[in-house]
């Protein structure tokens, strides 16, 4: 099943993927779709045939989930990436934060704030967490995971760097597009997907890796991050990013503003962004 | 005004201090009551006389915001702990996060989790938003400070230093006392108040320092926040912390379970936590 968030006027609604039609779920969001216990047999219980449908064609994505309580986000989990960033392989994820402000929809603009000079990429596949977790073991954490989807994990690199703590440079509002679809594991192999990640920057590629060398797996990261701190319906993991990122090249290069950035990954669809200056 | 968020049996209600009452304010939390615009106006006019009304004595506290949309919290700030951490002192705030499911209420037990060896206290002023903001001026970032309250910033250090981001060390689940009122600006001399901030363990003072010394003010981090993204009512921005933490001692010294911690900020109040064994 695809499930997503779109805007439907000033409102938003929770939708299921059946062919073109995008067929409503009855909640305004797919965070509180997510909150029902039994929400997989509601998605697969609904019909075009007697609830309301949209096209999917020219639909308004809203963030996949638009008020998460938590974006928990890895840092170093690509081995290329790790490696271009002059770092050792970690014994432990690299967690840092971003809020549900942070997030816009897969094909909102990208505004591009004036006060960074650093602006970058990096294509990231997330965890959608589907049911509250705390401390799971290997069944439980595979239970928690809803599906997958896409982020561009939007960095202002300048921000990200000016103290020892990225946070700043990884929380700016409405940076992060987020979507277009949740997809549930079976459509992707499982809860360790080995799917192909990329991100082209006006039709150059820039990044490009696959989901099945992630050095934390997915199953690992819920375990790991659920020791800390419950997990709740709508709450999203992301993963990490692989090599290829604007700040690692040489020379660098950054977003300016006027670029059309994609962020895909194989059976998850795309987040396709026009950059522009604020 | 003093305000807050109390326990009541399954719910939650909003109220403001008079006298030995606590006054409720027509709202089930105190960020849903700081989301109406004229909420100063309505908390001055709400009246024992009219409203329901609750004993303070035996009163039993939430986070003073229960379901803030961010928690912002700075790293150095004091000048004294940044040279006991052995740093220079900063151009930047640095920045990490916490999320409303660390929180619980100024007078709950913090229940120390099993996978830390390194349970650590941190007393901080907290600004508490009362008015959205984005890139604030000197102006819009006072009149965005709704008030102030105290938080003990619990850490588990060894999860703190695993890896170059903080994050994990900050989020655990309900062990972040916050509370026990929002207490606005006029009560304690202005937006940049000059308090006396303290933790005692068991007794025994182990931080002591002055707001005053802030190395980056209220103001100063409300427009700099509020430079990277809106901050929301019910928002808090943790302060940062003076020197005296137990992981900064020679021996270290952490909460193992029993001991009663004691963070307390003159004109703001005091949240007094029991540590105890999971």
């Amino acid at each position: 099943m695809r499930l997503t968030t779109i805007r439907t006027g000033a409102a938003t609604r929770a939708v299921k993927l059946d062919g073109d039609r995008l067929v409503d779920l009855g909640e305004s969001d797919l965070g509180i779709f997510l909150a029902h216990e039994d929400w997989q047999r509601r998605a697969e219980a609904v019909s075009a045939d007697d609830a309301t449908t949209y096209p999917l064609e020219g639909a308004d994505f809203a963030p996949v989930v638009p008020q998460p309580s938590k974006v928990i986000c890895v840092g170093h989990n690509y081995t290329n990436h790790i490696k271009e960033m002059g770092r050792e392989l970690p014994s432990y994820p690299t967690l840092f934060p971003k809020f549900a402000d942070s997030l816009i929809g897969a094909n909102d603009d990208i505004v591009r704030p004036d006060e960074t000079e650093a602006f970058d990429w990096e294509v990231e596949l997330v965890i959608v967490i589907g049911k509250q977790v705390r401390r799971a073991d290997d069944a439980q954490a595979e239970a928690a995971i809803a599906g997958f989807t896409v982020m561009n994990d939007v960095s202002a690199r300048d921000w990200q760097f000016r103290t020892i703590e990225w946070t700043q440079g990884k929380i700016w509002d409405s940076t992060t597009p987020v979507g277009p679809f949740l997809v549930t594991p079976d459509e992707v192999g499982g809860v360790r997907p080995a799917l192909e990640v990329t991100t082209t920057v006006d039709g150059e590629v820039m990044q490009r890796d696959d989901t099945g060398t992630l050095l934390f797996d997915p199953i690992t990261l819920v375990k790991y991050i659920s020791t800390i701190t419950r997990l709740n319906p709508g709450d999203m993991i992301a993963t990490g990013t692989p090599a290829g990122v604007g700040h690692a090249r040489d020379p660098k290069v950054y977003l300016l503003g006027g670029e059309t950035v994609v962020t895909a990954i194989s059976g998850l669809g795309a987040c396709t962004n026009k950059v522009v200056k604020e």
